[in-house]
Formats: structure tokens, C-alpha cells, sequence
């Protein structure tokens, strides 16, 4: 995640909402990653008062600032960028993807306050909203079902832009199993599985001796393709153990040598 | 965007949802990133009946799968993920970050389905759901505020899962097991535990069955964590099959339970 102080200056702006829900959603997303200025231009009353007074509502939306205008509400950014779910033709203006986006508002969050801007829940963003921005983001979601839930698309947007381009995948911390824990749980198998009959028990001189060999080995392969860990090897160890002792104190039904 | 046949190998699981809302919104989140398939483990019926009958419900809401349990919910599946707020100390899995955790699904997707496991809007996922999950994913949201609504929650995860990976992952070679696969096996495990006297023999209406969960919950989590493959897993069951049945020939020592 980027530094708090970068996020700090992203103003999400919801432009006209009109479900108290979706206001809701949209501060808790916000909350979530780290986002912490919601502006909000010309609500519909009851429904920001709702949002504002719901219960486990985000204290952002309380600190929440109204403004009667788009132009008012992004005085203070030097970037500003426009949401759409409209694909490119129909547009004015350079639209990107959000995978695009993210790094380009990152950049400028580093130095200056951006505003996000998130139309309507029917009609998304206005001409007259869209001619404030310098750009367009779009999420990029299927031609047959473009248009996203608000609150949905704010979260997906904020996780984009909270997203550390840097995360490299760690190492697990699991310590794998030795092999010479590996070949104490393969004897401890195969033992296991000659007192059960699984597999035949055969004398150590004898000429069919050799013929065991592969099944063995298939079980010493099967052993180590398991991929245990130290503590999955000794957990299995202790239930063999038990499993071989119990089968050690059977009745011999039959002999199958 | 990956292609459509892979996307559609992805199972949402839904678990217990109890909000018409939430379960409408994962829909709609599916259906703009092209996952179609929604599987619903034991709903709060009202509100399954009310997220399907809702005007604008996405068609695939209506063909949406029900299942009494989450066994039977995933049994087709070779990797199962579960959804978690929590942090790393408390859980007995490896959790992975979002972001790293995409391109290990995706690997996964482009040969057999997987399951997205999402536990219900209070308690997310319980232990006992948790112990069918090979690994745990988790969104990278702020320590304050960790827990995401539901539906956001499901747009984020689909949107990672359709991004436009930079490198095309390459399909395994090896057949994963299904998660019938498995259940079978830890079945036939704790069932050969017991017989052993590994695992105390408890009849099921006993009080103390409810403390033997946990144990039965650590084998259902060792085998997950065993990746089998399909051969392996059959292989495996067989030698678990006569083990068994050995146990059951056997004379029984002493009455351990």
C-alpha cells in the first residue's frame, strides 16, 4: 500500500447520488483503503442525511463536505478524472483503463491533491460534468454488462489505487520436511502398508524381492509429492506410528505371503 | 482480460448470505466481469427468493446453484480459496494477498474449476468452512478497518481475477483432486484415526462430540494442504481402503474411547 500521506490527497467526489446505500458503500470502500476525503455535490438531501445517520455509517462521511457545484468541489486538484462505463467512441476524451489509470493519479498524488469523480446511480456522469475533467477511467468490465453498481465501482477503483505496484510474492514461512523425515514417514508407509496386505510381505532374501522394489519407490514418490511441511511431516509420523501400532496388535487373518 | 472458457471455471460461493442486497450486487459484480457461475450455500431463504425476484437481477442470479452444504457446493472443484478479513495470526492457513493470490487461481482456472468461497455478511466464514479451503485470500484493506461489505468485497476479488495479466500462465500438467476427492479421503482418514485410537471414538449424540471438531477440522486442513493430484489422491484412498479394513479385522484391545 502506498504511503498514507499520497492517499490523503485523493477527493473522492460523488456527483448528484441519490441511495443513501450507495453513499454508504461508497465512504466504507473508501475507509477500507485507506481514503479519506469524501466531497459530495448536490445530493439528494434525504439521502446523503440517511447515509450520514446510518448505523456503523464510516466517520469519514460524517467529515463529509457538500458543495452546490462540480467546479467548487475540485477547486484545489490539479488533476481530475472523470468515471464512465461508456465505451470509447461516444466520448471526448482520452479514456483509460483503470490498470492505466492508477499509475498516472499515483504520480500526481505524490505531489498534489486529484479528484476522482463518480456520476449518478441512473446517468453516471453529464457532458457538462465530463468537460471538467482532464481525463477518463474506465473499469474494464464485460461489452454486455458494462455499467457497475456505484459502490462497487468506488471500491474497485480505491483498490486499484491503493494496490502496491512493488508487492512481490513472499516466500511462504513453511520449513519444509527434511528427507530424512521423508524416508522415516516412507518406511514407517511401507511397513504400515505390508502389515495391512496392501502390499505383499516379502522375505529379505527372497528372489522376488526385486519385484517389490517399484512399489516402493511409487510410494517414496508419492511421499515426497506431498510437499509436507516439518510440522505436517511429524503430525503424519505420530498417525502412521499409531495406525502401525494398532495394525501390529491385529489377528493374522491369513497368510498372504 | 483472460479468455471467456477460463472465467468460466470460477465458482462464487456464497455462504449462508442473508442480505437480498449483498446477494444482488455479487450478481451484478459477476456478471460485469463475465463470472457466471454463482453457487448459494444455505441461504436465508426470504432473502434469496427476494435477491432473485428483484427488477434488474442479473440473469445469472436465476440460475444460481443451491446447496445444503459446502461439501456439496465445491465437490467439482480442484482449488478452493476462502475470503478473509482477518490477519495472519489467528488462521491455521497460509493466507496470500489478493494480488498474489490471482495468478495462482487463474493458473488453477485454466484447467478445472475453482471455488471463491465469501462467508455471510457478521461472521464471514466459520472454522468448519475454512477447513475445506486449500488457502486463504485476503483484500489488502487498512488494519482500522479491515472488513469490507459483501458485495464490494466480490467486485474487488472479480476484478483482480479478470485483470489483464502481463504474462499468460501456462496450464498445469497435473490433474487436481476435486474436493469430493478429498472429503472422501479425510472421511476415510479420521474414520481409520478412530478405529486406531488416534482420534477418540465419540458417538455422535455425545456432548463431548462438539471438542472433537477441531481435531477432525486439523486432518480436513493437513490433507488440503497435501495438493494432491488426482492420481495421488486415488492412490491414497486405496491404501487408506485396506488400512481400514485391516483396523476393522483387527482384535480390539482394550476399549480406548
Amino acid at each position: 500500500m502506498s504511503p498514507r500521506s499520497e492517499l490523503d490527497r485523493l477527493r473522492v467526489v460523488l456527483v448528484s447520488p441519490r441511495n443513501p446505500l450507495n453513499i454508504g458503500a461508497a465512504a466504507r470502500a473508501m475507509s477500507n483503503f485507506g481514503f479519506l476525503h469524501l466531497r459530495v455535490v448536490n445530493p439528494y438531501e434525504l439521502a446523503f442525511r440517511e447515509a450520514r445517520s446510518a448505523v456503523g455509517a464510516a466517520p469519514l462521511l460524517a467529515r463529509a463536505e457538500e458543495f452546490k457545484t462540480l467546479a467548487e468541489a475540485i477547486a484545489d486538484c490539479t488533476l481530475v478524472v472523470g468515471t464512465t462505463a461508456v465505451g470509447l467512441r461516444q466520448l471526448q476524451h482520452p479514456v483509460r483503463r483503470l490498470e492505466q489509470a492508477a499509475p498516472l493519479i499515483r504520480k500526481c498524488l505524490a505531489t498534489s491533491p486529484v479528484a476522482l469523480l463518480f456520476g449518478s446511480e441512473k446517468r453516471g456522469l453529464s457532458n457538462e460534468d465530463l468537460s471538467h475533467c482532464h481525463w477518463l477511467l474506465r473499469i474494464p468490465t464485460r461489452e454486455e454488462h458494462r455499467s457497475m453498481n456505484l459502490g462497487q465501482a468506488v471500491a474497485v477503483c480505491l483498490y486499484e489505487l491503493a494496490r502496491d505496484p512493488q508487492t512481490i510474492a513472499k516466500p511462504e514461512k513453511l520449513v519444509s520436511a527434511t528427507a530424512a523425515d521423508l524416508e522415516r514417514l516412507t518406511s514407517l508407509l511401507v511397513d504400515a502398508l505390508r502389515s495391512s496386505g496392501y502390499l505383499k510381505s516379502i522375505p529379505s532374501g527372497s528372489q522376488k524381492r526385486r519385484s517389490a522394489a517399484p512399489t516402493e519407490e511409487k510410494i517414496r514418490r508419492l511421499v515426497r509429492r506431498l510437499r509436507l511441511s516439518e510440522t505436517d511431516a511429524e503430525l503424519t509420523l505420530g498417525i502412521l506410528r499409531q495406525i502401525f501400532w494398532k495394525l501390529g496388535s491385529a489377528k493374522a487373518p491369513s497368510d498372504e505371503s
